[in-house]
């Protein structure tokens, strides 16, 4: 007995928000979708290109229509641009919108100065548009906004969802958790938490702010056609972890762990990352809420990710390799990590994909398109450093 | 035994800005200021002025030389515009940046999205090209960064100076507080502070930064000549609450108190605070060290605030009267507050003005002026509303 929500996707071209909404028409919702493709142009500014080749927009649509007889509306627009998304909510007053627009490389992000402000004024903007448009012409609608778990650090303590319980010179309050976030990116979205805390304060509105892992994957139930491929990245600036060991092996070459990799953090695939926004957006929290969710499945150290690749590498009969470089970040390496996440499990989400079998689509899917990993393989190894801007001169 | 120290002024011709100048220079530091006005232009956008009638820079400067014989150097420039920010690191490399060049109105950051983003944008910017700047052309700067105790809100439990001892499901950690202001302003000093506790992370960077009480008063010790008057605010966007409340007074109007009147913040004369501005950087923290100071004297309610004003006022023969009008702002009008400010005192820091002296200064001062306050008594009454955006259709 599923109610058809109407779902407005900022950035609908991205890694998520394209598999994001695939997942909602094939669950019989309406979608409509945001973007100026200003991703496709960052990841080109640093000489890459996603993997798996991806259709423009206008013929992803179109697949869309043959294969699944489902239709996605699009508008092309910019979301730092207020008018913009003042009449994205004003024409479609949608039952929820997910906000997967904003820059999401942490390593962009630390480029030079340029990078870092381009990143945390266009994230920022976005999101006060988005609140603002909400106020103005569409209170009702449900705002599901991507934080990332990244924003908490690696605290010596247990991690909440957002909000916990403090006891200070003998007095008590619930307040939010202290952020340490560890890029000018990550901060970004700190700073966004405290504006979407405060503009459901000040204004009533209902939001979910998703302290999301790290995702991994090529593949939804989804994508069942070269033509609908999300992107899925890998050079050194716009590829995650354990998408970057995938490819690294891939193309021979050792999977490139930071420092001594001990670094742990909460991981979860494209798959069931789809699923909890499905979840959350599908179960709206109370009216005026603001709800935070940690949305991962299970917490890993780089290292044990680079082993796992390592395992399903060598039955494929791949020859994979692991060497420490220099840590470009700074960032603890050995250090406690016990975020909570039960909120999602508590609305329904049950994890749906193994790591190893994950990574064996991972690995097939890379292979298939070895020649487009070989023509960016020097995009691969790690430029950006968080101690060293590139270019300060810039 | 003063080491005279070469301090940069980002802000020189605002509120505090301008005094703090006059400050260091008497104590012989080596001042150069920087500014590009903008808030002459945004108090003019509101319809407003200062009640002290303030001279154009180049002026100021000369009435500075005239009368103390001291030089300050004047550079006018954007700290949005990073050229400008690095050039001015490179050409004096000082010992100290006194970063007192954001946008500072609680109000005017609420007007409209416009002005939200407006407010957040140049803030975070200003800040980033700072830092940047720092670690590019003068890493031994120390950067003293303004912030506001408006940063964390009220809690119900005491405030510490920046970080507090935290136990959580029985472990321990040393974590920021955390942070709950009270509109996209004090949203962006937040912000910023994440921002400063990151860049010293990253880079070892020395910074202090203050977060400082509501500032009022219309002289210093240097304050000595009309030519050398500092602004000060009155309006509904730019006048803090005791400077407004002794404008209102001189006019005959009833002090506006909103709501209850329950709200309870820490204040600081504007003597007071360039003492602790100049104590900070006279005393900069450990090399590589960031340092959070809690900088006000003592805390009030808004009423018990009004109530001084009203006293104050009767012995002069004024005619005061205190109104609560429907409360513009979201925030409690009864709450804890206990906020800790030790560090300063251990640096040397003692107040030297009482409240009811300091009101009794700025009254005699407002009287002089009563035709500016005249001219502008319609911007006095609050229209922008927390609530209610100004002009959504901007």
């Amino acid at each position: 007995m599923l109610i058809e929500l109407r779902v407005v996707i900022g950035g609908i071209d991205g890694y998520i928000g394209w598999a994001l909404a695939l997942h909602l028409v094939s669950r019989g919702h309406n979608v409509i979708g945001v973007d100026n493709f200003v991703t496709r142009r960052r990841v080109e500014e640093v000489g890459s290109w996603s993997a798996t080749p991806i259709l423009d927009m206008y013929e992803r649509l179109k697949a869309v229509e043959e294969l699944t007889g489902q239709r996605i509306e699009f508008v092309e627009g910019d979301l730092t641009d207020y008018a913009v998304v003042r009449g994205v909510f004003n024409k479609y007053k949608p039952d929820a919108f997910v906000h997967l627009g904003e820059q999401r490389s942490a390593p962009y992000s630390m480029i030079d100065v340029h990078h870092a402000v381009e990143t945390q004024v266009s994230n920022i903007t976005s999101s006060l548009n988005i609140v603002y448009a909400m106020k103005d012409v569409s209170p009702h609608t449900h705002l599901v906004k991507m934080g990332t778990m990244g924003e908490y650090g690696t605290p010596n303590i247990d991690i909440p969802e957002g909000f916990f319980e403090v006891e200070y010179n003998g007095r008590r309050d619930y307040l939010p958790f202290p952020r340490m976030a560890g890029s000018w990116y990550h901060w970004s979205k700190v700073h966004d938490s405290g504006n979407m805390m405060f503009a459901n304060k000040i204004w009533g509105l209902t939001i979910t702010d998703v302290m999301q892992g790290v995702v991994y994957g090529t593949r939804t139930d989804e994508i069942v056609d070269e033509r609908l491929h999300t992107r899925f990245d890998f050079d050194e600036v716009w590829g995650t972890a354990l998408n970057r060991f995938c490819v690294e092996t891939v193309l021979g070459l050792p999977m490139t762990v930071y420092g001594r990799g001990g670094q742990t953090r909460g991981f979860i695939s494209l798959t069931d990352s789809v699923q909890c926004l499905r979840i959350a957006i599908e179960n709206p929290p109370d009216k005026s809420e603001y709800r935070v969710l940690n949305q991962f499945d299970e917490a890993y150290s780089v290292i044990e990710l680079a082993k796992k690749v390592y395992e399903v590498a060598k039955r494929k009969g791949l020859e994979p390799a692991i060497a420490n470089v220099p840590n470009p970040r700074v960032e603890a390496e050995q250090h406690y990590y016990n975020p909570i996440h039960e909120k999602l499990k508590r609305l329904g989400y049950k994890r749906t994909r193994m790591l190893e079998d994950e990574l064996s689509i991972i690995l097939d899917d890379l292979v298939k398109y070895r020649d487009r990993l070989e023509a960016k393989r020097e995009v691969i190894f790690p430029r950006t450093d968080w101690r060293k801007p590139r270019n300060p001169l810039h």
